[in-house]
């Protein structure tokens, strides 16, 4: 079977071939770091952490940059507003999405820059775009000129004279053409600027990311991806100016669609009401990302609480069978660990609703052979959900998931120890008919927040709280 | 009350006075990331951490920065040796820094900017030193002439005679004295270059921080800190560099004496056993974090492991204390909530064997009320022992160390219920004098790792396991 990807620049699902044999590199857009995330924020960090999981899972070696944007209009307002300097705004939120990235389980990039880390870099490149006749200097600006790359619009599919049309031409008045866009902006007065063959300014934002990702990833790369919002004109300008420069760069374009919440895209007014902290005071940190992976990537995801509470009982049950076998060793993170229709929904073009259905079906099974005294037919199941919930990085018997902090994890060790204890005395009790000391145990643990089910196999108990 | 510190360009507790009121820029150096970070690396992190929240304290706004020095022989040597890329490798434990320094309780610096991304800086900085004849430039090479600068020395108190006999006169063939130093290095084959007026290279280690340190800072900050190792030559080399090329630079350098193991300053080749994912094992962070401040931090701190299990066994009792009035809302951590010998010891250049001192009579203070009854004395000695912990960053009330994890915090709760009803039982059992529900609970309880202990002001708890 071969890995199947929708690739946005040919509009169709082509066979993955990477570059070199068995290796993979893939650049995707990172945040502008100048305000807290939000859900929406990241669902690139989720689905591009699945598809690295799934590589890996498949053998392959993977590389992964994700840059910082850490200059910008709006860092620099936010800075003004909170009479701090630019750079340490920038630094503490980068720390913020960095936590958040963490908290949902995504693995680290292999590489983060920051922009303003690669000034020399996109002095270079645009020092090439000059060169080939692809990029002007105007008063202290540097512009690409869009007329100069034919293929322009090839991207997002857009003719350039709709462009032209739709441009802004009161936009900037050292443009030579409204479609054209900066490679380099002069520094204004008390802006943070660094020098240049054109004067002191600072790096426009399309520059940074063909800079970077050609620095880190080499001329030709596998895969770059990023949110369908960035296609137009991010994406379409670093494919221009990178093309223009002579570079390949990436073989396959990948976006994922947004998430809405009220049917509108999540923008800055409902991100605040959906900042992380928020959203998991509602359900926990795997439920979070579970929720956020089990969506198709390229499907728009419409946020309710509703929604992700729903999503977090369904996960649950997958949760609940792995912790009934849990104290095995865990099968590997491997597409061969994983039952066929998981890794043939996984290659087309990660499927992963159709992925998920699969161990909800395993799950069943499984929970099915406990039942009927099948122990062999049980662990079968539990080790196919144990390795597709690792590669979908949503096993809750492995790191991040289970504590890691060594006081917590005592705790919760010491917990089960003594719940599972007192439900051997009840269950003497109850045999011993003494209604009354099986009653009285009940309640000891429900007044401490565990609540007991009794099902044909003997109890089950969970630690429940207020909200869930 | 004035702040006093040890400053080693004046060899003497000088009163502090920042450069502006009310506000403190310190600059200290971070890691060069090729390496697990062991408990020697830690300790600058956790003294200049100790310094940054005592100026908070006491009311100043504190700027701080730390570099990350990402490009160094080492991190390429272990780039070839691991097959990876060099920039791989150093976001790689960049990273793991990060997480120690977090897992330890230290707040984040305010930017803690990488040395790869300041390459135009430190090209100016260059710039600067070969106009005012401080450098020369050779064979793609740049070095500061020593000679030059007749203040050399001042600050490792050397005399530039001595230097000149103890210098490599091998090292360097280019060098015009070998007691020069490289600002710029030429590139070797294969190894990464940036751009520069004298060639592709890649910059000289003391000139990151001087280019990063007045970049952040401002030509003249406050403190300049870090190990004392860094003393000579690496602090001396900046300080005569930037005061070359003009700047003021730091007007205070606080220096941190090392750990050593076995009486060896601990290195590379005892850090490995005591990296601190190992020393984890042993205590829990707060109790690291606590072994490590609580030593004066121009002491040189001789680690064991048992001097850190009997560390923590006194910071238990602490802790202990604190967790008896735990639920009142926490004072502010402030200076003027701490008493006065604590205030008095931490501004005698940072005395925290003194404050801790303290902090237990405190806790004698306040254990004698709440066993004679005095409420408002037990809460008077609770509030001050909480602020006096805060400020020292090891309040286990207060994040990070109570659980963030909302699961096992929800397990540790529930724990906490179900013993407290067990206990309430067993005592209930031993007033019936039923001897044998009394041990039956006592047994329960210890199966499940916690063990009790009969005061006379009624039994305490504490979940304990292996090597504790």
């Amino acid at each position: 079977m071969t890995l199947r990807l929708y690739d946005t620049s040919t509009r169709s699902v082509r066979d993955f071939v990477p570059l070199q044999e068995g290796r993979v590199s893939v650049y995707y857009c990172g945040a502008t770091v100048q305000a807290s995330p939000h859900v929406g924020h990241l669902r690139p960090g989720v689905v591009f952490d699945v598809l690295r999981r799934w590589m890996m899972a498949r053998g392959y070696d993977v590389t992964v940059c994700r840059n910082v944007t850490d200059i910008d209009d709006k860092i620099l307002l936010k800075a003004a507003q909170e009479q701090r300097p630019w750079w340490a705004v920038a630094q503490h939120y980068e720390r913020e999405f960095s936590h958040a990235y963490e908290i949902l389980g995504c693995l680290p990039p292999t590489v983060e820059p920051r922009a303003t880390g690669h000034i020399p870099q996109m002095i270079a490149l645009i020092g090439r775009l000059l060169d080939s006749g692809a990029a002007y200097a105007v008063g202290g600006d540097v512009y690409f000129s869009v007329a100069s790359y034919p293929d322009y619009g090839q991207l997002s599919r857009q003719r350039p004279d709709d462009l032209q049309a739709a441009a802004d031409p009161a936009g900037d008045v050292l443009k030579r053409d409204p479609r054209d866009f900066a490679l380099w902006k002069a520094a204004k007065p008390g802006e943070p600027a660094w020098e240049s063959p054109w004067g002191p300014g600072r790096p426009g934002w399309h520059l940074e990311c063909s800079a970077m990702a050609v620095y880190y990833l080499g001329e030709q790369f596998d895969i770059h991806g990023g949110g369908i919002d960035l296609i137009f004109p991010h994406h379409e300008n670093e494919l221009a100016q990178s093309k223009a420069a002579g570079d390949p760069f990436a073989r396959y374009w990948l976006h994922n669609s947004w998430v809405t919440a009220a049917g509108e895209k999540m923008g800055k007014s409902l991100g605040n009401a959906l900042a992380v902290d928020e959203v998991l005071k509602h359900v926990r940190p795997v439920e979070l990302r579970y929720y956020l992976a089990a969506a198709h990537y390229r499907s728009t995801l419409e946020f309710s609480y509703e929604s992700v509470t729903e999503s977090a009982v369904g996960f649950r049950r997958i949760s609940a069978f792995l912790q009934r076998l849990a104290g095995e060793p865990l099968p590997a993170a491997l597409a061969s660990e994983c039952p066929d229709p998981f890794v043939a929904a996984m290659d087309d073009d990660l499927g992963v609703p159709a992925a998920v259905a699969v161990i909800f079906d395993t799950v069943r099974v499984g929970n099915g052979a406990i039942e009927a005294g099948d122990e062999q037919a049980a662990r079968r199941a539990w080790r196919s959900v144990s390795a597709m919930c690792s590669v979908l990085g949503v096993n809750p018997l492995e790191d991040p998931w289970r504590s890691r902090d060594r006081e917590s994890e005592q705790a919760a060790t010491a917990l089960s120890a003594l719940v599972e204890e007192l439900l051997a005395a009840r269950q003497q009790a109850r045999a011993d008919r003494d209604w009354a000391q099986a009653d009285a145990i009940r309640d000891r643990l429900a007044g401490a927040g565990v609540q007991i089910e009794d099902r044909p196999t003997g109890p089950v108990w969970a630690v429940v709280s207020d909200g869930r």
